[in-house]
């Protein structure tokens, strides 16, 4: 399959081209040739030397990622860009990114993932990014207790050993849950506003704290990594229904972060 | 002694207008009738509706903090905003705000408490903002191991109860240790190029994870309100050498994170 | 009734959202704890600490002004505005403002409501800004000279004492007449592209004389103040006949400018 | 003289150069061919089709005013602009302006000349623009009533008949005055800030009336035009005072605004 | 014919208001007195003195141009400016200047007229700049060579005896072919990417030697002047079929560049 | 030697730094893996694929260029823009880049270079950008004749076979002359203010040829590439004087623009 043909089935799915003014991630193509050809694709979430040499190590053509490597344009290929950009094109993996619109998109994304594996229902789009939102919010059919949404974060994810905090200032039952993956910190406001009983996010910030008490607010901290990989392996499991038979593998790097 | 001689005083000391350009927050007096009088005041990290009562309980006249609630302006005093106002308000008690101007001052600073706990010599500064710098770097006598240093930060801060993270790329000796309190995540990259052996932290994100790894570099997760009450305690302790007879406080507030 | 509420029924009628990237004014709810209720609402032209205090004296749960406090972001809640916030906070008043929505709206503007006085008919929007007009054009049925139109204005507006001062450059007879209440300096030049007879406003500026001169126009400079009661006052007999038997009073202060 | 040595002479004497990133006003020669030589200089305070218009009856070759024709970029010369390049380009006339270094200069300047009116002793800047002043604060050897003082104003200077409006929230005696000509409505915070008992300026806002009341302030409006006439006076004297023997005229326009 | 309806009726024909955000130059009427009238119109490509003086030896009441004199805003009349504008106002010559929006247009645009000349069928939009194009893109019936295509151009356009360069590191035979006339050295990253034959533009950059190089593309630069002389002469033909009876004259200054 | 200590001789000698907010590209290192070392080092003026092809192909280690691929950022490494990082990356070439500081150099820049060729006297700077210049203005001890200064540069630049173009609105004589190697025409203004003679530059633009007519200035148009290998050559000979015996190469490739 020709590589702007698989980038252009990508970008029409995730329809990149409407954030191209809301996300400082240059998503799309971000490395490689253009008129390259690819068979096997690897997915993960961060786009850093680490996977791209495994990607390469396996074979990969292209690797697709949730976090890439311009963010704003890259000024110099030095150092640590040097060292991520280096396995690439030695061994030429092509690189596409996708960040909000993955985020955002209502089915395949990393909030309607963890959506799903909490079973809500009744969701809407939530936590907003001018006119597109990059989480979502939906009703669980039976509640949670603190302990219990915690615990289930904890034993589903890939926290990479670490815990999952929780700032526990809201009702003891929850049935509302608002989801922002990620750096979820600038979404307490939105959650508090639109009365649910939780925020499940990724990273917090200090401010998140205050921010959950004076809100009367549940936030649970799952962490960035463990909450962001279920738009790559979506993505995966949709490139494998093509008919091009492309061969596609997931690199799992937790972070704990 | 009048509220404005305090301020002066203060601003003086941590050189508050030279940060005017650099720093988001408002620093110096944020809310105050500038007429005012101060002869008992209260000092904590983080402004906030919990601390403003608190502070207001103890009869403070003013509250110093490290984080305010003025970032780039206050559009409306309404919802959690207004929360926090009410109480400074309705009990005449004067708010003043140090970020980035007590990070970075070389004694009193929140990066220079954590230097002195951690005994570090021939000290520079570190964390490079625009023309200042807002953590310092030096060198422990007698080698920590990973281990040794995540155990004397964990033992002596005030993480409430959540542990200290490493990330443990960097070499099994650390003498060379750079700090940056609080959100320390733009400056992995700096403390790369400086070979120092480990980055002492508050709070990271998930870019750390990778941007440590192929630095080469031991990181320390020591949370942000934990590595940020050295500043407004040694404050404290300033402003009870002075003749006035000010009456002082600590208000300990731990987030965890 | 809820205070959010009440602040929702004047946003939909006065279409807040429309001048949010208009007006450097923040309006709608500016200072309040939105959980708060309101039976007693002021209403008045200036927000400032002469009638926030006469609000509260009143026993006012809100206080609708034209003029708020908040005109790109307040960075610090001291001096002036310490003096202005303070009696609105100490009493539990609300402010809620809107200064260009309600310039413009058709019916109960300040425009509008000086043009009924002046009896114009075949309205049209005067004074363009963004997509939006903030005044209003229309026809005298019978003609003024320039000392009937001065004299109307003196004699029916709250202009403090002070006189209306005439630039009598345009016709002695004037019928066309477009309206810029407030500041309506920067609306000569639209007035003299359209041909209007006289363009009456509240408060000039230097340029307005010469401006004026070159464009063969009639300019009244009827105060700012005197032309910026209607709006309030509608607002205010509108919120009268609402069923939830909010009661109201109209806060005079002329200023004469 | 040739026209460039004129300008350069009152470039150096108003350090032109050092406003230019302050002041919206393109300051120095504004219209002129630069080849031009210079006889006879008019001096007037508004740069308008009306005194361009006398300025070339007289037979100038140049006019220097306070108030230019360029702010910020002339972007169509048609119109009003039009109606004062014509007289300026048809008679030869050229177009030298000087607005902020004018109000600032020490001596020459238009606050300096107010002062000297009012016989201020102990001068100081007064009216910070950037790293400039633009105004000027003094005292009186003997204090005015608030009466004296207006009525020295109204009796000196060139007002058009309009009277000197005062808003009287200050002392009864005033010994401590600052001065910003013009728009002075930027400045009250800065006056009460620095306990002045009378601010003179030429034209008020209708934030003005309160502003003075918050501050406890005695505010003169004594017009913009009548507050800027001894700026272009003095440069006239200065230029008379030159061995060039250029021939000078004033033009006085007043607007009584 | 009065000038206002003159410039209405380019205007409406040109959409010269929807191209108000994305040009430098500020089209319509740039200089006039918008009360004069027009019966003798000239036409040229450079907005300069000396076409300006001609077109006032001619006798015209307006110049239309496709060079203006601002771009972004005149901040002063002098120098160079002054001898530009001093003809036009000296003569009472207005003048109207249409840029981007004369490059534009499908049928009079200075791109339509080069593809006439090189007959171009199937044409459709070339030269993306935000939502509109400045350029055309074509299919010849018959191929030509190289040489073919050069000397085509230099036979027919107005190169003020400067030869016609080639870039050629396209094919040899030239189907498919874009045109941006002017400064095409933006154009040749979309002229690949769409893969025409040859891109022919007026003006270069020494970039383009190596973006053509590395597209594959026959680049040729036929000079900025003589590939923008079409549209003016295509809007003085429109203008001569009006039933005004407006006399033209179109003015040939060719740069060489 | 260390490819780190090779970046700092440069960039001391050039004053990389003082040029980071003047200039748009990124000077100093663009492509490198930083650790690496130099031993053989490639100069050429033009940073694209070609030349990087063949510096791989002689076997640099690093290639010193004029104009390099990072001009504002790298929004992604895609098309031209891998096509050219490919080959350093590929072949592990560092990428060096000085533009304007290159321009500027006193001895050692193009500016420099040219007026060493036509023998100037008196050098001053000239073409000024910010605080810098990055030209030189100089007297001929002999003057030129149009022709000969033309047929001087036609006879000993690189010109690629292209004619030098004059545009000889000037005097015949030429004795004062400037230079703005590159593209010059942005300087034509600051030579006629000058009152040089000729003004020698790379590349024009259209408006360069009535900017010099209403000048009255001689320009010459020598070729972008053609006037700037002066600076990368003379890098060259300096960097084979220093002690560490790296091999050199200059990689001609004229443009003919």
């Amino acid at each position: 399959m020709r590589l702007t043909e698989f980038c252009e089935r990508l970008d029409d799915e995730l329809r990149t081209g409407d954030f191209a003014d809301l996300d400082a991630s240059a998503n799309g193509l971000q490395v490689g040739p253009e008129r390259g050809t690819v068979e096997r694709v690897a997915f993960c979430t961060d786009g850093v030397r680490q996977t791209f040499e495994r990607a390469a190590d396996w074979g990969a053509d292209a690797v697709v990622v949730h976090h890439g490597i311009s963010w704003g344009g890259i000024e110099r290929i030095t150092g640590r860009t040097y060292g991520r950009v280096a396995p690439l094109v030695d061994h030429d993996v092509a690189l596409y990114v996708s960040h909000l619109p993955l985020d955002s998109h209502p089915e395949l994304g990393n909030a309607a993932g963890l959506a799903d594996l909490l079973a809500l229902e009744d969701r809407e789009p939530f936590g907003r990014v001018g006119p597109e939102h990059v989480g979502q919010r939906g009703r669980a059919s039976d509640a949670f207790t603190v302990d219990e949404l915690r615990e289930t974060l904890a034993g589903e994810l890939s926290t990479g050993g670490q815990p999952v905090r929780t700032i526990d200032f809201g009702p003891d039952e929850i049935r509302d849950v608002a989801i922002a993956t990620g750096d979820g910190s600038d979404y307490v406001p939105e959650a508090g506003a639109k009365d649910v009983d939780a925020l499940v996010m990724g990273e917090g910030k200090q401010k998140t704290y205050h921010e959950a008490r004076e809100a009367g607010l549940n936030v649970f901290l799952a962490g960035h990594y463990a909450t962001e990989t279920f738009g790559v392996r979506n993505l995966q499991d949709w490139v494998e229904t093509w008919d091009e038979g492309i061969e596609t593998t997931f690199l799992d790097v937790p972070t704990g972060l």
